[in-house]
Order: structure tokens, then C-alpha cells, then sequence
């Protein structure tokens, strides 16, 4: 199944949960819009083009299950449900994206309220379906770039869980798997909650990609062995100049692949390239609760002493002269990113 | 106490249990230097300093519950249990330094057994004591550097903990708060075995000193937010070019620093400094067990799939590029080191 799907049968929006993983696999329905906002804050789903999806679907919900009596007031249903998933997360660019290809197709002159939640539904199951090739396509871009016997470093997870299916940097992965080059994964466990130990390890076991966790910390000192070709990741929000805000860590990593001169690659789909903004100042930054980074055990015991204080910043920025090169749907995007992320 | 305390009444010598912290407090009391060796390989004791006067005191063990008959006999015994613990780990010099000094001292012209055990025992007790005296003295040079509102980024643990009392890099932040000096401590937790989170942080809470746990990887974006004035680590080995082995991370924490013109100084006793080795590239590395990454609960959950595999270093090398200056008893160690740490 895909990690977000719309049930035709019930009209529910059907989301893998994210948190157990891989301690177990269940499946969550929603039928409130409210309900998909708090799932999306929660991390039930995560992953920039993942909860662009979700909220698309979650919009669809809005309208279906309003008691608004004709479009107009539907519209205003949409409206508000526009703003409370506008709201669940603030960096990634895809939630807003999505939220309003959703507003621009509920504009069109549609008054009957049957049209309308349809038009509403197949614009979100447009921009799953979309994800999905997209994902396909930025693959078959990045895989040209891997190597057979390449050791990459990945970062956090961006395969099918953290889109509607296949995923962005370890979509490229498991494309040049699939084309049968043999590619090892040094898969960052991603602190503060191990996307990249839970989510992308799990994932590349299903796979049959070999890996090896690591601690984030760690990614310098193979860097600094030789013994890793590519650092890959991907992308919650990319300014115009190709400043990029991800998932906590990359910078460090991307620079440590600099140090190296080891190639880092941010994959992305375009709806991730936030043209209005000049550069990752401009991008907001979640804090998240500190829960996250002292709520861990270490061999059977709490990490941290009681009543211990943590800072939790979700996202920092990679400034862009640490990226070799984008991988879009429309190809590999060179610098100087300025000029060439417009056209892309 | 002390971190490590010989007990005069039972012969024995007694340890802080630390795998422990912060979940409780034991002490562990040993008569086998065996015991000893597996203690320091397990980690009920660590920190370069630390685990030096540690070896130091397991040789003392080897001689006073040794049935050897005689002087020469007890010399033998010593060689054993040099090479036994000097086994225990590769990385820190100390541990090397302190059972040389042992050695050496055992070379004397005794041919009393009592006198022979005498004789080692007061040299282990003069490496504690001395590294005591040292840390302090260290701790005056390195505070002159701390400013008045110094936020500074702290790796791993090297306070009290990693020595035998008042720490080296830790120490040097208590000097500055005992000196009236606002210092907040951002304490990366310092994984796989979290020594800063479950460590450092218990330290800094005992002294009144406010701090912020944060992920490794977050100390970057801390770094490029201007927050950050300094940073400070020790380290378990450092070069004659000034290359600095130390806890894994180090590397990516001083690049960090580096990019974004922040000092880092490497905090530690000249003990630590190995002239015999030009450059960090001899440094040995120790690989730890990969359940140290592996045995992970993140709210609750183990953060990875059954089956995981992962590669656990527990060390890397920082190029003596990316130092501002060692801080060691002598005072304040500038660039060229090739030079400087010599004389020092």
C-alpha cells in the first residue's frame, strides 16, 4: 500500500503510522480534517512531499464531511481547513504547496456540492499520483549519478514513507538497486527521533539494500576515510539560491562532505523549491518539544538526568554553496542555483 | 569522592560506576587489575584521564594480591598486567602514559616486597593527584578565555567523570562559573553511549551551571545562528602536528566552528600529547559493538528493525587545521603546534 491513501469505498484518508515503525505497522483513518492536522504536527506522517499529500487529502475531507448547506459555504469550509493544516508544520514548503493547488481548483464554477467535493478529491489524488511519478522520474535522474560499488551516506528518511510512494534521495538508492549496481548505505540514525534508524532502515531492508546504521556524528569520520563516494538527502524547503532547510544535521553533514569533496546531493521535486523566498534565512524553523531529544533510553536507561532542559531545532540550513547539485523531476540542476532553480 | 579513590583500610580500588548515571550512583571495588581491564573496556570507567589513573591503581592491584615470592616475581606480575590493561583500550595515550610511568618506576632498586608494593602505589597515587592539580591548573589558563555570557558547546563528557576529580574542558567552564562568569553550556549528548546527555548534564546540574541538552547534529545550526561564542572538547590523543583524537563527532563539531569563524579548543593535559606520533593518521581507532547504536528506546520504542547492522567508530581524528589552541597546564597552546606542543 501507499503510505497515504484515499479509501473510495469509506471516504476515509488511510496514513501508515509513522511512530511505530518498525516496532509495528498499523494503519490510522481519518474522517476530520482536524483530526489529519494533528497527525501531520504528531509526526503519524512525516516527509515533505508526504504531508503536502496528506493535507491535500485532509482538504478532502473538509468538504465531504461539512454539513455546508451549498459551495459557497463549502468553500469557506475549505478555507478554514486550509488554515488549521496550513498550521501543522511551518518549514516544509509542500504543505502549502498542496494546500493551495486544493484553493485554486475549489475556484473553479462548480455549485453543485456532489461536483464540487469530487473536483476537490481528484485534485488531491492528482498530486498523489503525481508524487509518485515525479518520485520515478527524480530516480531515474539521480540514479545516472550513482556509481556501481558507491558507498552513499543518507540522511533522515525520504523514501516511500516520507512520500505517497518511492521516495526522493532514497528513491535514487533504490532505483540504482533496481538497475542492479551495487550500492552500500551508511543510513544516519537521524536524531532526535531516528527517522533515519526506524524509517530508512527498515525500508532498505524490505529493499534487500545492504546497509549499516551510523550515529549522525559519526558521517565525518567515514567522510573523512574515503570510504563514501555520495552523501544524499532531501528537502523540506529550498530557497530560490539554493539555500536548503532539512532535516536537523545536514548541514554538518554536507559540509563534512565539502571538507571531503565528496558530492552531496539534494533530491527533490520542484514543489519543494519555495521561489519566493531569495534565500534560507527567509525559512521558518520549527522548535519542537524537548521531549524528543531527552525521552530516550540507553541500554535500558533514561539518558538524561531529571528535570534536565533540551533544545530541539527540527530543520537548519544548508547554505547552497555546500550542494554539488539538485536532483529534480526535470534533471540534475547545477550551479550557480540562482539561475538554474528558476528554470528548472 | 573522587572519581577513583584507592582505599588505604581494604586495599582496594573503587570506582564510580558511570554506565549508571544518572538512573543511580554505585560505587565498584576491585582487587583483580583483571577486573580492572575489563572495567575500563566496559566502561564503568572512561575518559582519557580517568582511565590513566585507573591502570595506574590496577597495577598497584597487581602487586598487592600477587602471591609472587619475590621482587623479580612481582616485576613479572607488572609486565602481565601492563599488557593486560594496556590492552583495555587503544585510543587514549593515557592509559599507555600512566602504566609507562608504573613501569618505570618499578624499575627501582627495592628488594622488599612490601616496599616494591609501597613504591607503586605511591606513584599511582601521585598520577591521581597530579591530574587533579593539573585540571586545575588548566582550568585557570582555559577560563581566562571564557567570557562573561559565553554560550559554549560542550562534547561529550571530560568533568569530573572523565578524571579523577575537576575534569579538563568541564573543568574549565566551572573555573569560569566559579570565577562569577554566566556561562550556558549547550551540552551535545554526545551518542552512541550519550555521555554528554546522561553525564555532563548530571555534572553541570551538581555545579548550578544552566544548560541545554541538544543533539549532535544540532550544534551546527547552533554554531550558524550566532548563538554559539565558543567550544570546547578534550581529547584522548593528540598528535605531534596537533591532530586531536577524540569522542566521534569532535570532527564535525570543530568543522562546524570552524566554518563559522566560532574558536574551538582542545582542553587537556600534556599527558594526552603523544610526540611520537607526527600526525593523527597513526592514531589507532577503536571500534565499539554495534549495540551501543543499536540499543535504543526512543519513546519507548527500539529505534531500529530486527536485524539492523551498524558501524559504531568510537573516535575520529580532527585535522590540528580546524583547532584554535590546546589548553593544557602550561598555558594557552597557539598554532603552528608542530612547534608549539613540543615546548610546551
Amino acid at each position: 500500500m501507499r503510505t497515504i491513501e484515499w479509501d473510495y469505498k469509506l471516504n476515509q484518508l488511510r496514513l501508515i503510522d509513522q511512530r511505530l515503525i518498525p516496532s509495528s505497522f498499523e494503519i490510522v483513518a481519518y474522517e476530520d480534517y482536524k483530526q489529519v492536522a494533528d497527525a501531520i504536527k504528531g509526526m503519524v506522517v512525516r516527509g515533505a512531499p508526504a504531508i503536502g499529500a496528506t493535507a491535500a487529502f485532509g482538504m478532502a475531507l473538509a468538504v465531504f464531511y461539512s454539513s455546508a448547506p451549498d459551495v459557497p459555504a463549502l468553500r469557506e469550509e475549505l478555507e478554514r481547513a486550509a488554515r488549521v493544516l496550513g498550521a501543522a508544520r511551518p518549514t516544509a514548503v509542500n504543505l502549502a504547496w498542496a494546500i493551495e493547488r486544493i484553493l485554486r481548483i475549489a475556484d473553479a464554477p462548480v455549485d453543485n456540492i456532489d461536483d464540487f467535493r469530487t473536483l476537490v478529491l481528484e485534485e488531491a489524488q492528482r498530486i498523489a499520483d503525481e508524487d509518485v511519478a515525479i518520485n520515478q522520474e527524480i530516480a531515474r535522474h539521480g540514479a545516472a549519478l550513482i556509481d556501481d560499488g558507491d558507498t552513499v551516506i543518507h540522511h533522515c528518511n525520504t523514501g516511500a514513507l516520507a512520500t505517497v510512494d518511492w521516495g526522493t534521495a532514497l528513491g535514487v538508492i533504490r532505483m540504482a538497486h533496481e538497475q542492479g549496481k551495487r550500492v552500500h548505505v551508511l543510513v544516519d540514525e537521524t536524531r532526535p527521533r531516528l527517522q533515519g534508524a526506524r524509517l530508512t532502515a527498515w525500508e532498505l531492508s524490505q529493499y534487500g539494500i545492504p546497509y549499516d546504521i551510523i550515529t549522525d556524528n559519526a558521517a565525518g569520520s567515514f567522510l573523512r576515510s574515503g570510504a563514501v563516494h555520495k552523501v544524499l538527502f532531501g528537502a523540506d524547503r529550498v530557497a530560490a539560491n539554493g539555500d536548503v532547510a532539512n532535516k536537523i544535521g545536514t548541514y554538518m553533514l554536507s559540509l563534512a562532505a565539502f571538507d571531503n569533496t565528496v558530492p552531496a546531493y539534494c533530491v527533490v521535486p520542484t514543489s519543494t523549491i519555495d521561489l519566493s523566498l531569495p534565500s534560507g534565512v527567509q525559512i521558518p524553523i520549527e522548535e519542537r518539544d524537548q521531549d524528543e531529544v531527552l525521552d530516550i533510553k540507553f541500554q535500558g536507561r533514561l539518558a538524561s538526568p531529571p528535570g534536565a532542559s533540551a533544545r530541539n531545532p527540527a530543520f537548519d540550513i544548508t547554505p547552497h554553496r555546500l550542494v554539488t547539485a539538485f536532483i529534480t523531476e526535470n534533471g540534475v540542476v547545477n550551479p550557480p542555483f540562482e539561475a538554474s532553480l528558476g528554470v528548472s
